[in-house]
């Protein structure tokens, strides 16, 4: 496959997250309004800009405007193939044989200030990685790690909308109830047991109508693109007040997303089966058994988390990786957590966003948050400067990146989802 | 203290829920577009007329304008003091000594379409009836019905705001996996245990910035009002999905919302103290804890749950009572469900949903949902007319009303919560 050049050189560059192959989705603020852009390179390209200087007249007039809107979700309700097709033109316009090259529709990365992509409606977290589940489980159960729904159910459960952060917010130190398993009773100050979870996020475009379940085999016409999330979760809070209806004060202080949304069409080259179960593992119910899912409902998306603590900063040292993980080890594919979310005929909504929960791989090494990698603490986590770490510190930054590789293929890439924590 | 008198005679009515003491605010549909009411008698104070027609110039500039959108949302971002400034307004228009007397203001209720009354960014359920606590977790642990963090923590999750719904809207039975006790494997298929939980709904006015708690003395002043929920639940599925992260695709298929929100300051005359804790029971955590709140921050506001079944509906009979309850049963208030929400800095936004959980009694006879009423099943409920339900039927009409009575005062009223189920 002959690869795409671009008259932006640096998208050109085989380590580019942003080839002319990938040319995601985000929003960003430019003369003081929001704008759609997509990214190229170290560049955005400015989608408004384009629309003002007549560069995009083949679209349709829908399309059109929907791309002057402030957020994605009038271009999500259109479908993924209105997204394909700003792709292509966008493309044209980039491509080195182009006689466009109007650097008015640039923007630099470096100095734009991102924001969320979408007005989001709700925001939905599964758990569909099973090792994480089981490593978690673990923990708290030796005997019986994995719960008896967990193979039949993707167990999923609503987060909280207003919190969701781009990339770069700084996250404050949450206050909460925790009680130490010897004291008679919780007190309230900011939690101890700070932890990232390395997610990846999924935005619904079309929706459902109330009442109407979306079968597995359409799935993915509901899905625009995905994000890495980062879903800051306090250890201490989260023990102390999830039973019996699970995580809240724990989860909806801060969750922070990288501010691109990355097309299906731009990851086909890197689908996959779906994980493969194991002997005895059930097969999944019929209604999310679609053997085209099963075939290549998977992502071989390569994620990897660092952290940059405040010596390190102060030491202009570079951030430290802690774990390389890949999405491929999710039990559920995103179709299977979509059609599962509206089989009770759920509404889902253009803008939605679902993630996956915490993708942890089999081993040491691929674990997606500090809970696992240090077990709850008892096994601290040496970075390379000689600082340990048992759960996140004042002034560390978390950074999560995600990318797919492979021979014969353009790198894509989803960029950076940081986010540093302030004091409580 | 001496009654109010409106031009309107229904409103003079000591049986009617909307007397010029109580005037709540609502949304319905008038020359096809949504309009701000108030409801009145049996009519609704059409607040867009009264703009156009002049007679509400005395209103702020601020307060107009948001007194013509859409939603609430306008005006609940301005504050308690904005929504006593309209109430006021309108009394004074509704009053029988207003000159003005004009029909263009009004519309009947009975034929208003009502809309939801806000844009519900986030919807947070919480569990705050410690009867209802006991009685649900008898059922599941019958040695220790009450979790230890019970009495220390608002026990929250977050809902769906997409399925929320206004009264009246139709209710499809939801399919979802369910596995029986002694079955190898789920299936999937329409729920067999169809219930509605009877909660009380309190929406955000002013919201928090991110990061910043609110202190449990200001609460109050970030709640607009309140109305009846219908949070319906299928609890076949709820059983088998909750583990580990809650409820989900049981409760997230439809919640249904009485169109009309009462006014903290209309409740007034009905507040109480906080729930008498039982001897041993922990002192609230200071951030939890305020005097005047204890002492008025419960509101005696009675509950009705009524069912029209099919077979009542096609004789012509009157729905049945089934169960009185009060919202007095409330462990935790709703300044201390607002101000633990917030308290870890989440940030509250102007329409934002939060309910009570079901609000059940201490007697049989005062519980808030049909597993607790047949005990899962065991011991069935007889309808008046011969006719038994473990849980809901198709053609089941569910109806809930709340009001306050109290002498020396006008009767203030909720409206109705009504939805029929349809078959799955």
């Amino acid at each position: 496959m002959s690869e795409l050049r671009s008259w932006i050189a640096e998208a050109n560059d085989p380590a580019t997250d942003f080839p002319l192959e990938n040319l995601p989705f985000g929003v960003f603020r430019r003369h003081g309004k929001p704008h759609i852009g997509m990214a190229i390179g170290d560049s955005i390209l400015d989608l408004h800009a384009c629309l003002d200087l007549g560069y995009l007249d083949q679209l349709s007039r829908p399309i059109r405007d929907a791309c002057r809107q402030p957020t994605l979700n009038a271009l999500m309700t259109l479908g993924r193939t209105a997204a394909h097709a700003v792709r292509e033109a966008a493309a044209i316009l980039l491509s080195e044989h182009s006689k466009v090259r109007d650097e008015r529709l640039l923007v630099p990365q470096a100095t734009a200030e991102m924001l969320l992509p979408a007005r989001i409606g709700d925001y939905t977290d599964f758990y569909a990685s099973i090792y994480h589940a089981t490593n978690v489980g673990r923990l708290f159960r030796p005997d019986n790690p994995l719960l008896p729904n967990y193979k039949y159910v993707p167990i999923g459960y609503h987060g909280r909308a207003s919190s969701l952060l781009v990339s770069e917010a700084e996250v404050r130190r949450p206050h909460g109830q925790t009680k130490a398993p010897d004291a008679a009773a919780p007190t309230f100050g900011p939690s101890r047991l700070l932890d990232y979870e390395l997610e990846m996020g999924f935005f619904v475009g079309r929706g459902n109508a109330r009442g109407e379940a979306i079968p597995i085999s359409e799935a993915e016409d509901h899905l625009f693109g995905l994000c890495l999330v980062n879903d800051w979760s306090a250890r201490d809070m989260q023990a102390w007040e999830y039973q019996p209806l699970g995580p809240f004060l724990a989860k909806n202080f801060a969750t922070t997303l990288s501010p691109w949304i990355v097309t299906l069409d731009a990851l086909e080259p890197f689908r996959i089966p779906a994980l493969a179960r194991s002997e005895g593992d059930p097969v999944p119910l019929p209604y999310l058994n679609d053997p085209r899912d099963q075939a290549q409902g998977g992502f071989d998306i390569q994620l990897e988390v660092s952290i940059l603590t405040g010596q390190m900063r102060a030491a202009q040292e570079a951030p430290a990786v802690v774990s390389r993980g890949n999405l491929k080890y999710l039990y559920w594919t995103l179709a299977q957590m979509l059609t599962h979310h509206a089989s009770n005929g759920c509404p889902l909504e253009p803008g939605d966003l679902m993630a996956s929960g915490t993708v942890s791989g089999p081993e040491a090494g691929s674990f997606g948050c500090l809970l696992e990698i240090t077990q709850r603490g008892a096994h601290p986590l040496t970075l390379p400067n000689g600082e340990q770490r048992k759960f996140l510190q004042d002034g560390d930054e978390v950074i999560f990146r995600g990318w797919c590789e492979k021979p014969g293929h353009r790198r894509i890439g989803f960029g950076e989802c940081r986010g540093r924590v302030l004091p409580g």
